[in-house]
């Protein structure tokens, strides 16, 4: 049995994906303590990281508690700009997890090759188009409310969520890039 | 009510005066959901901070799950090493806390600048000498056990706790001090 | 009455635009002491960020100076990198000023968040496009200097920029990308 | 002649000691301009280092615009950790300076092995004791604003420097270090 | 005569094109000892940067002891992200070389700028060029074998080089980026 | 038999008891290959390090070479500020070494740890003390070159190693700190 697993996401924001592969891991795998990892925890403000790490954690923490799921986990993750001694770095901020769950190849990849167990996970890549889907609805003034948890859109309605994509995506267009100053 | 509120330590390692002050925020200021902070969470492998963020996290969990306290959370903080910002990184890594409690005078006056509650606690001053005392103890061979709870000493005996701090302490007083080599 | 302004521009170069906003902004908010700082100061050698923090400055001091302007600072403000604690950043290595002026939409965004006064601009839009037009026309062989102050040109050709520019903008081609070797 | 100089301190305050040795640049050396550059900008909230870069950067101000000085520039500059590249990050973000004047030994031999003017200062030594001596008077509630110039004291009123750095005085005693948390 | 000479490249992988540069350069300009830098020594597990330094160390170092070459040296070199101080980091780290070999305009520029020799090379432009063709064809599933040395061929089948680039390469066109998590 | 080996050391400066340790191990560990690891490569300029990366390179190679000694490689290693992470830090920068040689208690506590063979070393202790010993003699005035190589001395000569080590032991006296400023 399985004491601590890993999910590692970016949750820009946390929808539906999420919480379907969530559920699916606590039903199959049956880790006893869930850690939630939140990657590039630094980034926020931009187009395809808009929201704090602070702001996803809420979502995160809404969402599984409307659920009722228990002993979860939820850690902030920033970036360490290494690929190479990523996993080392998340494994010193966490207790000794044994499994990992993840969709994205790379962190799959790194993760194997430190010796972690990396189980096949359900609805393999589906993970990347939602979130991407959800913000360029989102930008377009399409509707998006559907691809998120019923918790998430209030916490996003709360932070102004479309007006800040809208102003991040009208930004990249003119192309003046992720620095201050014009 | 506060919504969300953070208790900020280092933990080195987590010991009774952690526990109780952690039983008395529960009790006196009712938060609904409380985020405990471990602070200089890049820190391990020093006489001062020998544990890892992870190693900190696990004796936590521990900790309060024998307690059968619920609704903590536990985020591991590194340092930005600009005190002026900080508060600006911690507020970007958590959801939207409203109090803060610690008996460090730093991290009170800094939060009280950015306009945070930071209520008095009860047993103030006791948690930074507590720590100091458990690896001063451990250090000298004598008998620390009575000063952290019964779910850390195990955690600390899996870790190799004693060996690892005399080591350090037995470096320290060489003073080659922090960085590698000879 | 406004003490100290803030205006943030990256100045890559100088141009007739930026000038032609801070004159504007002395007349109309009428800040007495007034900081230009130079945004993502630590960039430089790059198609779009080609000058130093310093070759910048030059440019701005000559250019007011010999416009007889006064009371203005010149400060380079290195990124963080993370834009949520980037207004703390700034407001840590500055003077307590109170208004902020710029053209950039997530600039502003993110001092209106933090409680900054952050009033309207003439010739919105303008300042982004000049500094890429005048990078523009330099790596064409184009005519540029109309676009320049006449103290800027002097610095620019003194710098060698046209030969600089080129460089970059033939090395971005080969897209070899912005780290060092082949 | 020289056209930019380059005065380096870490102002921790800005005091009498300081305000000589400009006024005695100035005079002897005749830099058309001179920028003051804020040594350690990063730094704040430590017992050694007790104010931010803007914290001095307006102390500066005041004291200089009192005197009627002119021509000078205030230019908060971060330290690297590296003192072999420090010179070269210092260069980077300054008009192209040619004289540096510094009493501080390490900060004279690595301009000097850049290829930098060095010129003698007169009050040799001076400023490193009176910057240290203000602090230590405001921690032990001796009278300290015989030593900084009328305009810091109202600055380090409105700051309430004192109990800043009795505060912080008083943390460093019971050697909880630098970091935050207990 | 030239005591120490850098050959500067990122080696992603080491191929043919460097192998002969390296062997020109020693007859050409004949250093008596060769430092060969590897570039952006922080990146790895990119489809532009595949492999981490010390892979591609292996790599050089296997090549060159099969050719007999004798007194080179490799050196990981990290990037500094700042290009106007990043000649004074490679110095900071390096015997005192008075020659420096590149194919790169703006390694060139750099290190002429700060007054090294930087003499013309046989061979220019090809560096950049084989080093994407080797990835794309292994990418694509084409034959990429021919062009780089035997000793390569062995150290990038033993660390699965296929494999990686084709992980990498799909991740790319699925735009998630650099960084971890979905 | 061991095809890569690693010795770590800091070596301020290099001296007999690091050529008496790096003797040894060739002789009993017999590796193909040497790495000979410069710890802690990005400081310079202070008391207790005070040559760079380069200028270390530099006595290394010429002690060695003086010597006769081949197979061997210098590599400066910057710290990582995380001893949690080092290991894999080292890793990512090296070629794939099986063991590690160091007397360093911390050092060989974290590469055990991490799966590494760490055979016993003769002349445990020696190494910190002698370096330790040499800056000290020559802050004050005592004969040193005994204790170092006969290539160091030239090279230390060159340097100006002891008018740098006064002027830093002066600076540390009177407590001015590792910063910039006074």
């Amino acid at each position: 049995m399985v004491e601590w697993g890993l999910f590692v996401g970016r949750f820009q924001p946390f929808h539906n994906g999420h919480l379907e592969v969530i559920r699916s891991v606590l039903r199959t795998y049956r880790p006893n303590e869930l850690i939630i990892g939140i990657g590039s925890a630094q980034t926020s403000h931009t187009l395809r990281d808009p929201f704090t790490a602070g702001e996803r954690f809420e979502m995160i923490v809404r969402a599984l508690e409307f659920e009722r799921l228990e002993h979860f986990w939820v850690v902030p993750i920033p970036d360490v700009d290494r690929h190479a001694i990523w996993v080392s770095h998340v494994a010193s901020l966490l207790p000794p997890f044994e499994e990992v769950y993840s969709n994205d190849p790379l962190t799959r990849m790194l993760f194997q090759q430190a010796g972690y167990k990396v189980p096949e996970l359900p609805f393999f890549n589906r993970g990347a188009f939602e979130g991407t889907e959800v913000r360029r609805r989102m930008a377009a003034h399409e509707e998006w409310r559907d691809l998120v948890p019923l918790s998430t859109r209030t916490v996003l309605d709360e932070l102004g969520a479309e007006e800040r994509i809208r102003l991040l995506a009208h930004r990249d267009t003119k192309s003046t890039g992720g620095t201050h100053g014009h």
